[in-house]
C-alpha cells in the first residue's frame, strides 16, 4: 500500500535527515529552509557560482526554483545542475510562473534540455504551460489546464523521460509509467505564498531518500498536505495558518502518515 | 462619504483580485506577498530585466521599493516603470531610506525623472527630504519632518503632479487638489519591519481599481490601518502582532472597512 | 557579578538604540530586522557599493554574512568594513558555512585579513574549523568540533586579536585574556532556520553599546538565550516558538536579563 511506502520514506528521512541544496527566489526562501527543518531535512541556500561544485557535492538533493530568476542565477542552477548529474543526486525543478513570461518559459526549457532532471513540479497552470497543452498561467498563479491532467502528466513525463508532478486539489505525479494521486491538503494553502515552493523543497527531501521518484514525490505531497489539514483545524487566517502548518509538519509522525495519506496509484 | 468609498473600492478589489507586480527589496518580500493575498489581490515578484516588459504587461499596478536597491534593480525598476507608463498601469514608488545616503536620494529623483509615477508614499522623513523640507532619515528610520506636514504634502504632490502619501501616525494623502487624513494604525505597527513595504503594496492594489489616486490610497491606509487596529486587540508582541495583522487584513470585509474608518478629507 | 553587567549594556541598549547595519543573506534578512527591533535596535540592510560609505558612517555596528555570499556582496562587505574600521564602529563577522565550501573558508579569512574584525561569531563547527581545529561542517549545519572549546577559542581569539564567540548548547566567548561561558538557550532554537544569524544581530547591537567585546557579546548570548527559554514554554513547534522568541526578546526587561542570566566568567 502506498500510504505505508509513504510512511517508511517519511521515517527514513527522518533518521537520514538529508541536506537540500536549494537555488531559489528571495520571496519564500525563509519558508523552504524552514519546511526542510520540520520534514527532517537539512537546507541550504547557497547560489555562487564559485561554490556550486563543492556545495552540491555534499547534497541529498539539489532544488531548482525560478522564483525570481535572473542571468546570474541561471547560470548557478545550470552549474549546480550539471554537477548533481555527475554524481547522481536528484534534480528537482520548480517553474515558477513558467509561462507568464517567454523568459520562465525559456529558461525551464534550458534546464530540462541541459540537465538530466529528476522532477518537475509545478501547478496546474505552469505543467500544463511546459506540456504543450492550453493552460494559462498570469504571473506566477495559475488558471488551471484544459484536457485530463492525468493524461497530460503521464504522456510528458514519458515524453521527457522524468518524473512530473501537477499541483491541484488532486495532485497527479506520473514517471510515465507509475500515476500517483493525492488528495491530501487544504484550499488555504492557497492562501499562503510559498506553499508550492515548499512544497519543491519536501519533493527533495524525499528523492534524497528514494530513487522510485513517483513515489518519494507522492509521499512528499502526502506529508506537505497532511501537515496542512492539520494546520487549517485551528487557523484564524492564513498567517497563524502558516505558523501550524511548519509546527504540524515538525510534528507529524509515520504513523500520521500511513493513517492520513489519501493517495492512489492508478 | 470617503469611508463608504474606501469600503467600495475594497469590495471591487476583492472581486477583481489585482496583480501587483513589484520590484521590492529582500527584507520584507515575502510579508508583501503575503499583504498582497490577504488584502485580496495577486503577487507578482520578479526582477530580471528580461521579462519586466512581459510581466508589467499583466499588472493591475507596479510598486518599485527600493530598501535594497542596487544597481541591476535600479535599471530594472526604470524598464519596468516605462512599461507601465505605456499601458497606463499605475506606478508607486517607495523611496525607503531616501535621505539616509545620496544614493538613494538621487535613485528617487531619476525615478520621478524619467516615469510618470502615480504615488510616491513614504514615512515623514522620507517625503519631508524628498520635498525639500527640513526632515531627517537616518538608515531606514524617519525622525519626522518639520513644518506642517498637510502643506508639505499637498505642495510637493501639485509641484510633481503625483499624488503623495505620507505615513506617520496621521496619514497625509494628497494629489495637490484633494487631501485626506486617515488615522487608523496602532503604534505597534512601529515595531514590525515591513509595515512600510506592505502599505504600499496595498496601495498598489487599491490604486489598480481606481484611477482616484489620493482616494485610492487613502482607501489602502486605512484597510492597513484597521488590520493593524483589530491586530493590537490579541498581540503579546511585534511577532504575534504581526501574525494577526495577516489574518485582520484577510478576515476583514468592506462592512469592516466602513465602520471602522478615520478618513477625512481636508 | 556579569549577569548585572549584562543587565546594564540592555538597558542601555533600550535607551540609544543604536543601528545595526547588515550585510547578511536573503535567507533570513528578515528574522534579523525583527530580532534587531525587538532587541531594541534599529536595523539597516544595504548592500549596494554606492552606499556603504555612506550608510555604514551613521551605524553603531556593521554585522557581515556571509549566508548566501556572492562577488558583488563580497566587495560590499569589504567596502563596508574598510569603512567602520575608519570610523571605529565595531565588525561582526558570522562565518556562515565555513568549511563547507573553499569559497567561504577563504572569503572569511580575507575577511580577517582584510579588515579589523571586532567579533568572529559562529558555531562550533565553524569557529573549529577557521581556528583550524579537527572540525566539520556540512552545508551550513555544524558537526562540532573535536578539543577542548574553551581553549580553542581563547587560543584563536589571542592569534587574531579579536573576539570569538562559539555559540553551542554552552556558548564560548573570549577575547583572549576574559572568556565567557553562556549556558542560557534551547533546544529548540536549533530547529528554527536563522536563530544563528539572529543572534549576530543581537552581538552587533551590543557591541554597538561596549567596547568590551567579550561582555557584550556575552551578554548578548544571554539576552538572545533567555529569550528562546522563554519562547519554549508555550511554544507547540518551531515556527510558534519563532514567534514567541521574538515576543520575549520585545518583552524581556533589563531586570529579567539580570536574574536569568547564566553566565560565568571563567
Amino acid at each position: 500500500m502506498t500510504s505505508l511506502e509513504a510512511s517508511r520514506l517519511f521515517e527514513e528521512l527522518r533518521n537520514r535527515r538529508p541536506l537540500v541544496h536549494h537555488i531559489t527566489n528571495y520571496v519564500t526562501v525563509n519558508d523552504c529552509a524552514n519546511i526542510a527543518i520540520c520534514t527532517g531535512a537539512a537546507p541550504v541556500m547557497a547560489d555562487a557560482i564559485e561554490e556550486m561544485d563543492d556545495m552540491v557535492s555534499i547534497a541529498g538533493a539539489l532544488v531548482l526554483n525560478i522564483g525570481t530568476l535572473n542571468d546570474r542565477l541561471v547560470k548557478s542552477m545550470l552549474a549546480a545542475g550539471r554537477r548533481a548529474n555527475e554524481l547522481g543526486i536528484p534534480v528537482i525543478v520548480d517553474p515558477v510562473g513558467a509561462g507568464a513570461t517567454p523568459y520562465r518559459t525559456e529558461t525551464v526549457n534550458q534546464l530540462l534540455n541541459d540537465l538530466d532532471v529528476a522532477v518537475l513540479k509545478g501547478n496546474a497552470g505552469e505543467i500544463g504551460i511546459m506540456a504543450g497543452s492550453d493552460a494559462k498561467v498570469v504571473g506566477v498563479d495559475s488558471h488551471g489546464v484544459k484536457g485530463d491532467p492525468v493524461e497530460i502528466c503521464s504522456e510528458y513525463a514519458e515524453r521527457l523521460g522524468l518524473t512530473v508532478v501537477m499541483t491541484a486539489p488532486e495532485d497527479i505525479i506520473s514517471d510515465g509509467k507509475d500515476t500517483y494521486v493525492v488528495s491530501n491538503g487544504h484550499p488555504m494553502m492557497e492562501l499562503v505564498s510559498g506553499t508550492g515552493c515548499m512544497a519543491s523543497t519536501v519533493v527533495g527531501a524525499f528523492n534524497a531518500i528514494s530513487k522510485d521518484r513517483a513515489l518519494a514525490s507522492a509521499s512528499a505531497l502526502v506529508a506537505m498536505g497532511l501537515a496542512g489539514e492539520k494546520a487549517a483545524l485551528e487557523a484564524k487566517g492564513p498567517m497563524s495558518f502558516r505558523t501550524k502548518l511548519f509546527d504540524s509538519m515538525y510534528n507529524m509522525t509515520p504513523a500520521d502518515v500511513a493513517s492520513g495519506a489519501k493517495v492512489r496509484k492508478i
